[in-house]
């Protein structure tokens, strides 16, 4: 398979089996997540196999699981910013949605503890369980190319500004050549959620939105969102009120259970479904085995 | 040409245009290195050229220049260690070579101030001008194969003591496959200086050699090194006395002229020479067309 084909020719175009979103904050161990990915991919996790490289025979990855990974970063780049003196800013929109005030010197430190340090520490896991991992950014190649929101509206002392110059945005294409080429060559891209614009700036997007683009794009079987709750709960407070099933048609009325980050996975979720994508599950990144349990079902499950 | 092929069945094999490592040293300014081989590629510099993405057909660096960029980036690891408070450590060989001290949580600071943020403000300015670069680190995709130094000999009050925890190491295997497929996509690999072990460990390693090892997997018809000097001087105070041509066999007697950081970029024309590379240029990256003179001879050309 090349680069260049992308796929093209495959009866239906390029599918993944799996687009894996896996978060960064407290609870969440990349190890674990790794090793069970490892696992799943075939071979005995702890025994590391020296792969050829990139390339078909390469690597476990080339096992049969066509996965892409996601991950996030953000509460690792507020601790850099902290740590640099350079504390990171939040704004809330007039509807209520609290994001990251995104100025060159932001992007400069996402760069650098998100595509630096979380997604070079998501590839050494990976390989040293034998999976040949490729981190990329979402501006590398082009893999993401986003739209920069030129107008975000924010509430200040109850008023509502408008900045101008926030290096935010939305993914409007993925280059699924570039992701097909690297996966059907047996490596699992690690993406982090940094964007490209037309006009060559980067961007910092959404790394929930960006999971769910990249399933779309490649209309995956199955996009599993991990975070640091079981899934989507009844009652935010109750680990126990866990919905367990929801149907891709009805998951609109299931808004009203999402608070905080949930709204962003629930959203993900079903711009995921409406591109084709079979069935998305939000779960527990916080567990052992955590892609395990989300594809046999744990968390919550929306097809 | 795919990934998985690797350039096989091309008469000789893969083989680069022009491999070029480029330092981050004071004075060296990428947005001058981008526009110079962003034109050097073809096409006017200043208009962005929005690519399919990295594929046949997409980005300027499909018209033909077949290109790696390795850069550096050990100034920006020490200037984050700084402002972390966690300053970077160096340690002085027998024979008074000195190096960064690897230890865990400088490797860390690395991977955030050289895989994260200068690797993709080199990608920026590249895609700003349509190149379409794609930042990667040796450990990724096991693009550069590495041996840990497991036994690192060092002078403290005048003893020679040994590190055997050092996660330092030299480039053993370059995944040609990988770089070749992406190449031949029409994207320019731009390449962080760590590398992974087969055990599966990150290693810090150092940027010339690395980009004399990709330069000679390939057979590169050019090596192009690039930093804050004109080039090897018979005196190293005094720009005027630049070494022009050395002819390669006789590269060895003029390591004599090579003082402090020079020494590693002899070595890796050395290295680069010794696997097939026709040329290599130790040439000035603070002029404004860096690339261009280099090719043109400017520096100290050695053939």
């Amino acid at each position: 398979m090349s680069v260049a084909a992308g796929g093209q020719g495959e009866a239906g175009g390029p599918r993944l089996d799996l687009a894996i979103k896996v978060g960064g904050a407290e609870g969440i161990s990349y190890e674990r997540f790794a090793r069970d990915l490892a696992s799943m991919m075939g071979g005995a996790p702890e025994a590391y196999v020296p792969a050829g490289g990139c390339q078909a025979g390469g690597g476990r990855s080339n096992d049969g699981l066509r996965v892409v990974v996601v991950h996030g970063g953000s509460s690792e780049a507020n601790v850099l910013g902290e740590a640099l003196g350079r504390p990171q800013r939040f704004i809330t929109s007039p509807s209520g949605h609290v994001s990251r005030r995104t100025d060159r010197d932001a992007l400069e430190v996402l760069m650098m503890a998100v595509a630096g340090k979380v997604n070079k520490i998501i590839v050494e896991r990976l390989q040293r369980f034998g999976v040949n991992a490729i981190g990329l950014s979402g501006m590398d190649g082009r893999l993401l190319v986003g739209s920069r929101k030129t107008a975000v509206r924010y509430v200040e002392d109850g008023k509502t500004r408008v900045l101008r110059d926030d290096l935010s945005g939305r993914v409007e294409g993925v280059n699924v050549p570039l992701a097909w080429g690297l996966v059907t060559a047996g490596c699992v891209p690690v993406v982090s959620p940094l964007a490209i614009s037309v006009a060559g700036e980067p961007l910092n997007v959404d790394a929930d939105l960006c999971a769910a683009a990249i399933a779309g794009a490649f209309r995956a079987r199955r996009l599993v969102i991990l975070s640091n709750v079981p899934g989507l709960l009844e009652d935010p407070a109750d680990p126990r009120s866990l919905i367990r099933s929801i149907p891709a048609q009805s998951l609109a009325s299931y808004q009203r259970y999402a608070v905080g980050r949930m709204k962003k996975k629930i959203l993900a979720a079903a711009e995921a479904l409406e591109s084709g994508v079979e069935e998305v599950v939000i779960g527990d990144a916080r567990v052992d085995d955590p892609v395990t349990q989300a594809v046999n079902g744990g968390g919550t499950v929306i097809r």
